[in-house]
């Protein structure tokens, strides 16, 4: 079993609250996540008893990230085994909660997969709940190991690309501690180089519409005494312009069979920033957020999500966040509409390199993804 | 004498308060401003009865933009010198108030060289505060004109460079009515165009941090029935990628001798983006901010705003906007340290077009922007 708070301790940045976990009975069974929307002001835990409840946890970005999302998934579909509701109709539920995110549908998939073989293999509801919620534990298990190999390659990167240290590095969003069973992707080579003496700056894009990266990136930052600075995401032009960045580093969502990188929105403009300076544009992520089925940039389904995001601002100390309209305090005038995609597609040739948990894929080309794909194939079934 | 509410009916939009207006007694001799920090949520005047108080108005960004900064530095010469108080001293406040802006040292400079002008031949105080705001009000007349003209010039070029009308054209800050004694710099082609029944959709670019775009374009695109949809900055890059942007418009505050363009920040990012997808990138901006002292590009001192722009939000409906930190709502962890500069600086390379009251500039080199000097300095000579 996986001990979240372990792996903090052992960073020795202590976090009295993991971005999520299973307690079991008497508190449980139930999967319990860190509000994300409440940070930074405050540090509240999130109670699911019920897929529902979780579904809609996902969809407010309570609980968000890639490889967050698929624990979310994976535990989701064990929550509902163990309880005793539809797990078929659970796994439904759950991976249409956010289209773009592949990790979601990932860990649904193989906690559901667990329980069938089980049930189908003529165990009973028990047995089949067991597996599944075993299946999410180990993907916990990997998840966190697969953060470390990716922080370590990572790490190997920027000292080749950059000889010398002293990093000055760029990242958008979240994609720490917050976003994984680990320590994260991007942010987890940004705390590896940090905790070898190696950054000297952490450039931290606010992300707008929500903030991800001054509510949380910018508190993950602060709690691991690394130097940082935020910024709004239109200033990074003026970063790039006066030299102050050496690399960028960006998590993904979705990595098309062609290496074209979704991530959320604003990483497109960062990558032709990065290019037009010869700066290098890092995206981490592991393995599983490539999705072979899903050819090149234009076949990724970017979702758009409600106006009112960008509209309107709502407190992060209203209880449940920005979830309907009308309900934050107007920036416009009413009756503005907004373009609001989550998410944007950066092509490969705009990408300098993608870290795995299985090594670096540079040049990013179709081939090189390929390999990568049969190499995390080979991990799997070995 | 100027009727800047008769400016307003012309154009079959009327605004019952102007972005400034002089009040003669009994109510006057005073300068009154729509405070733009209140928009869109409310419509209300500061009045200003010295020089202190609107500098302040500059300072907090209640007068904001080129232009009417320009008008608020004459103007405000003409306060000083009708209320007696100390000219040259109000003149030096009103100067300092923000550096990066050209316009409003060059207004200063006008209304105080007309008051010099008649105290020195021996005129009385009451004669030579006349002069300084006959002056006021001549540079007035010739913004709303400029105004008119940069409309023009930018609609006849827009015609060239974009066959068949129908444009998506994507805008960044604000640069209409609110900043001007007329229509504006680029929103007044804008204007022009919609009124041509030629632009199809109008994209506005929130702005961060400040939100001019979400406040006060899409105010005046509301206003004026334009078809526009408001983004958050970095989703701009999602919108050329789809091939939605025909056009960029912007603004300029300071133009340097070479041509490098100074605006507000995320101006540069956009011009990147603009050239990566092979799509115009236009500036509108009177002769007047083009500052022959400034060589280049790396001589053009960008102001850094207060960090807490960044890190809290403060209702436009709190008195006074964001004066001080800890003000607002915290946006990220207490101590947070923000990059926060007012501008960023576009080479000329990357500059499709200048629109000028005077015509088109493009190429923009330094030997076309010198022409562009000397035509504009005939035309104040004849």
């Amino acid at each position: 079993m996986v001990d979240q708070n372990a792996v903090y301790a052992a960073a020795g940045d202590p976090t009295p609250l993991p971005s999520l976990r299973w307690d079991e009975p008497p508190e449980g069974p139930v999967l319990v996540l860190l509000d994300q929307t409440r940070l930074p002001g405050e540090e509240t835990e999130l109670v699911c008893t019920d897929v529902p409840a979780l579904v809609e946890a996902v969809r407010t970005l309570a609980v968000r990230g890639a490889p967050l999302l698929g624990l979310a998934g994976a535990y989701g579909v064990a929550l509902a085994a163990v309880r005793g509701y539809d797990v078929e109709e659970a796994a439904g539920l759950l991976a249409g909660a956010r289209p773009t995110a592949v990790n979601l549908g990932y860990g649904v998939r193989r906690a559901l997969a667990a329980y069938r073989k089980v049930a189908g293999g003529g165990g009973g509801p028990e047995e089949a709940g067991a597996a599944a919620l075993a299946e999410a534990r180990e993907l916990h298990r990997q998840d966190a190991e697969a953060s470390a190999r990716m922080a370590e390659h990572g790490a190997v990167l920027l000292r080749e690309l950059l000889p010398g240290g002293g990093y000055r590095l760029l990242t958008h969003c979240n994609t720490g501690r917050l976003v994984s069973g680990g320590e994260g992707t991007a942010l987890a080579v940004v705390r590896k180089v940090h905790r070898a003496g190696e950054l000297r700056r952490l450039w931290v894009d606010e992300t707008r519409p929500l903030l991800q990266g001054s509510r949380l990136t910018a508190w993950e930052a602060a709690r691991s005494g690394m130097a940082y600075t935020l910024l709004s995401d239109n200033a990074a032009g003026s970063l790039f312009s006066a030299g102050e960045v050496d690399a960028v580093l960006v998590g993904a969502d979705r990595i098309a069979a062609d290496g074209s990188v979704a991530n959320k929105v604003g990483s497109y403009p960062l990558a032709v920033l990065a290019r037009y300076h010869h700066v290098p544009f890092i995206v981490v992520a592991p393995s599983t957020t490539v999705d072979p089925e899903t050819p090149d940039g234009a076949s990724i389904e970017v979702e758009q999500r409600p106006g009112h995001e960008v509209t309107e601002f709502v407190p992060t100390q209203v209880p449940g966040g920005a979830r309907e309209a009308g309900m934050g305090i107007p920036l416009a005038p009413l009756g503005t509409q907004a373009y609001n995609p989550a998410f944007d597609v950066t092509p490969p040739e705009l990408v300098t390199a993608i870290v795995t948990e299985h090594g670096v894929v540079s040049p990013v080309t179709g081939d090189a993804i390929g390999d990568l794909c049969s190499r995390s194939r080979q991990v799997t079934i070995s």
